[in-house]
This record gives C-alpha cells, structure tokens and sequence, in this order.
C-alpha cells in the first residue's frame, strides 16, 4: 500500500500484514452498522492466511492456531460498502503461544484487537512449541520474545 | 432451571439470565469447534433479550446497548449439537456505561466474557444515562454502582 | 404443538417436525428483515436434527446428507423477534436422493423451499442408498416413493 | 480478467460481472465444505454492487432489490482457500422485476443460482418499476424483455 493510502486509512505503526476490505452487507445489523461479531471474522481471515504465510498448515496432525483470548476496542462505528484497512502483526513470543495485534482502520482506528493464540496439535489438545523458523519470521515481522 | 440441571452443567455463581441452547452446525468451522465469533452472537442474543425484558427498545430515536469493549477467555472446546448453558448478569454501572458478563457452560465454564455497553440514541452518537427504573432492576439482578 | 398454536402460527398440511424459533438480532440486515442466507440456516437446523432422529451420523466414513439443489419463495418479510413456526417434511424418496419440504410460518406461509439431498459418504465422492430402516420411518413421515 | 484467466476458472458465457473470491475459513462447516448458506452471501455481494453500479442507493424511500425466489444448484464442493470466481448478469426484465443469474467458478463451474428480484421501495411495500436508465443498461449487460 502507498504512503498516501496509508495516510489515508489514517494507519499507524508499524503492520507487517495489510488488507483492503469493502464492507459487505451481510456484516451490518439494523443498526446499519458492522456487528461486532464480524470484526472477529476479519481478525481470523487475517490470521489463517498469515499462518499460511508462515509455512503453516490447516491439516490432522499439524499445529494450527487457537485462540485462547480476546480483547477488542471498538472506537468508530462502521457502514455498508464503506472502505477500510485489516492490519495483524505479531505480538509477544512465548513458547507454545503468541499474542496478534489486529486493527481496522477507516479514517484512523475504528477497531483494535490482541488475541492471545496457543498452537495445538490439531485432533489432539497437545500444545506445540513455535517452530524455529516460524519463530524467526516472526521476529522479523515485528514480533518480540517474552522476557522470562 | 433446576438446581439438577445448574450443576449437570457446572454453573457457578449468580445469573438473573439462564438459556440452553444446541450448538448449530453452522456455528462449527472445519476444525469440528464452534467458531470464536459465534459466542459473541450467543452474548448478543443475550444481550437484546435482556435489554428487552428491561423494558428498552430497539427503534430510532431510542437510547440501545452498544458494545465498546470485549474481555473474552476460550477455555472449552465446544461441538456441533453439544447442550450448553448460555448466562448473562450485569456487573458496574456507571452513568452512561455499563458492564455485562457472560459465560457458557458444559459441564464447567467453557466461555466467559466481560463487554463495556454504552447507551447510544439510535440515530445519533448522543449518550444516554441509564433510566433510573433501569438502574434499580440492574441493581436488584446482581449490578452494583462504580464506587466513585 | 397444540391445534391452538398451530393455528395461530398459520400452519397448513402435515409436518412431521415442527420447532420453534425467535428472530435472532444477528439474522436481520439494516432493512431490518431477516436475511435470505439465515432461512437456509434455519432448514440447516431441521435437516441435521431430522437426520439424528433417523440414526443418521455426521462422522467421516458415515453417509450424511449434502444439499444438491435448493429452491425457495420468500413470502413474507420477518424481522427482529418475531416468533416463527419452522417446519420440515420428506418429499420423494428416489435410491440415493430424497427431497426435503421446508416451511416458516408467522400467521401464514413466509418461507417455503424444496431442496433435493443426495446421501455422499463422508470423506469420499461416494453415494449411498438411503439404508431401509430410514426409507421406512421416511414413508411414515409422509414421504413417498418416486414413481419409477 | 484475461482471456487465460477466464479459462484457468473455467468460465463460460457472458458475465458483465466477474469478481475473485478466495474461500474463506469462516464460510467452511465442519466437513471442510463451503456452506450452502454462504454461497448466497456471495450473491447478494454481488447484487449489491451490482445495484450501485447501475447508479442505484439502499436508503429509506428509494427502490431497492428483493429475492423473492432462489433456485440454486451446488455442482462442485469448494475448500478452504479454494480461489474462485463469482460471476452475475441480468436475465429477464419484466415491470417491477428482473431475474439474476449467478455463478461460483472453480475449474468449471461449481455453483448456478438464478433468482428472481423484486424492486421495493423500502420502507413500504410498495412495487416499483425499473428506471428507464437502468433498464438500459441491464438490457446491454445482455438481460432480455420478457416476450408479453
């Protein structure tokens, strides 16, 4: 994105992940606003193609991201067909889980979410240490390991 | 519910507001879970239906919850067709804003949630002070003022 | 359900499950109707609990219903907390297919939708034959053998 | 879309409407298939910027479109992160209503749904007549006048 769509959506920070995304119909309530179950829909569409992007996998047998926690701001309210900016970057690293950070933006933050992700061996409940070069990735992208 | 039927599902604690509910193959994703966004529908529904057993509405010009803000802890996994317990208590109130919990029950908490709800004139982006007949049910359900 | 509650919802001819429901906030768009993709949601619902009710399965290695064909009449606009009649019957029963009659009512017809189900194995392309034990307790239900 | 691109997806015919889609995690059940439901999500996002490109609004007053019928075949089951192509175009254009047909393209086509639209002034009941200036342009998008 260029520096002046990013001024535009008014995006702050640092975002190693960028989306554009109009809003969809579906996604407001009779309010005529987006309902706020559908910015989770927006966080998890980021997560699952940045996890793709990563090297990971959606499969039997492989660690996949759960979320284990959530803490959402809603700062702006939302309408049909408006245009906005998905952003995710990873938080802090620690052995089996990482927080993400998520915002929406539309003329500055509309939304901002962290959500604490624990990897899982899927089929199973076994947690997964964050693999080394995934880790690395990570880092890069912004990411910072615990101090601990 | 009965007090057979509160601990088959594990629910501890006060809750003026109790709902079963069937988990809904549309509510599981691929991994055979109930997707993190759909318990933010199970709080909505919660929530309206509350608002409505208050005596509030839902019509332009009329003061509605809005969620500002979403605490929300993942501690169950949860399957299609699995019987759970849906709560909702209110927790501090201030003038404008209040807290609501909730939680889902199988066999144990699997779910809990703490959201900041403003009152908000449908229409405009005025806030509104909780009415006083409101604030006394609130009260009487478990609410307490914010000490301050 | 009672001939009183019948009545009052509008219901016409035999329907062999009938479940109620409450317009949920999260089904309705921002013309303040229930959107056209929640009904097939709705006759979601009725098919998978019918098919638990017949000793079907969802597991893979199971035969399971997948929908082939949909055809649907909105008659009657819903909205917010209305309370609606939901209805399911069989229709024809052919070797590895059968369609299924949906209905939703509020003081008379508002939905009505055919849908033909084809019986696919789970996991594989294959289809199955509706197993007899299930074509019998379908017969009883009012549907009928394609003639041929 | 190129003509490569075109036939990559397996497109066939005249679509005056083509857009990508990727399969979303969220729009897949716990057999690891798009949804039936969500399917009509991709129609309607196509109606509705459709609508608005034909210089059409969504507002209290003005005309709007309503699904007063749906026929749909699901041909093809699609995956996660399947990339697919979305395709409308006009079809019969009588007084006060039109139909649509849609498609979902994957190596061919995957999903046809023809549904039939009314234009309803909102916040009435009240049938409207297409425009003049958008029947026009719905006629060179390849829509016919019905023979009466």
């Amino acid at each position: 994105m260029s520096p002046e769509e990013i001024a535009a959506f008014g995006i702050e920070g640092q975002w190693p992940v960028i989306r554009r995304h109009r809003i969809r119909w579906s996604e407001c309530d009779q309010f005529a606003h987006v309902n706020n179950a559908a910015y989770l829909s927006y966080c998890e569409d980021l997560r699952v193609s940045h996890w793709l992007s990563l090297g990971g996998r959606f499969a039997v047998g492989e660690a996949g991201p759960v979320v284990s926690r959530i803490e959402a701001r809603y700062l702006k309210a939302l309408g049909f067909d408006d245009e906005v900016a998905l952003t995710l970057r990873p938080g802090v690293l620690r052995r089996t889980s990482l927080t993400h950070e998520y915002a929406v933006w539309h003329r500055g933050l509309a939304f901002a979410c962290t959500t604490v992700i624990v990897l899982v061996r899927h089929g199973s409940a076994e947690k997964v240490s964050i693999p080394q070069a995934m880790r690395v990735m990570l880092l890069a992208q912004g990411g910072s390991e615990y101090p601990g």
